[in-house]
């Protein structure tokens, strides 16, 4: 039972820090840095981060991305049997896409307690009222996906107080 | 006060009108029958439609193809002032993305009893738990949103009797 548990920590870990690989190449980009991968059969099947200021695009956050890219991938929209790794806690858009694409797992990293749709403020990712609903956990690697948020908010404050 | 609704409904059944057109460009496509457009300064400025099946994109609904027509229009993801047209009530995604994008105003045709986010089952586009609110409205040009869908449902049903 021991060993069951510490391959799975060690598997979420593995998936976290392939999506935090991701959220840096948001920060790159001076996008908030926040990234995704989508799992299928133990193997990262997509791999996007969050674009939506370069790209002008309101619905381009790191799920929506790998939702897509993930359809694209197997040929259909349904992902019934992934899973989806992100360092953020899903937002109202992107909890929705989870339940619509009938994604099987949500793991993501830092709690988000302002709009957070994954359980925090609302609970849309597996919710009884749906016709789909995820197993959902939070807190996988929660320390560094939260460090990269804070830390980028603080640096945006501090341009931002520069620039003034 | 009387000729300010008469104008609004003129302009809200103008708007539906090109929805509707969208939502058959779907049908034509077998897929679920839901069109939408955006409005800027009274003009459209993206018109969509629901390509969920044959884009294997799980995020391809007639809203959020058409808030990410606009955003590429408008060269911004935030669509502050801008006004959703849709045939049918957002689904939970779609509402999100509505919240997402600040669109002003939603207006839609058919409720969707079943898992609608625009009031019915869930308030999501209008709710103060986010930091946006849509001014949103349902049953513009009822009948003929919601025919289009029930009609596609039969007309699978059949198909689907015939088939087996």
């Amino acid at each position: 039972m021991a060993s069951e548990i510490d391959s799975r920590n060690a598997e979420n870990e593995k998936f976290m820090k392939a999506a935090l690989k991701e959220a840096k190449k948001a920060e790159a980009k001076s996008e908030v840095p926040v990234g995704a991968v989508i799992v299928s059969d133990g193997r990262i099947i997509a791999r996007a981060h969050n674009v939506r200021g370069v790209s002008c695009d309101p619905t381009a956050h790191a799920e929506i991305n790998a939702l897509r890219k993930a359809g694209k991938k197997l040929g259909h929209w349904n992902l019934e049997g992934c899973d989806l790794y992100v360092t953020k806690e899903p937002c109202v858009m992107c909890a929705g896409a989870i339940v619509l694409s009938r994604v099987r797992r949500v793991r993501y990293g830092a709690f988000d307690k302002r709009f957070g749709c994954g359980g925090t403020v609302l609970n849309l990712t597996d919710n009884p009222v749906f016709n789909h609903r995820a197993d959902t956990e939070g807190g996988i690697m929660e320390c560094e996906c939260a460090k990269l948020l804070t830390d980028f908010f603080k640096a945006r404050r501090v341009k931002k107080n520069t620039d003034e």
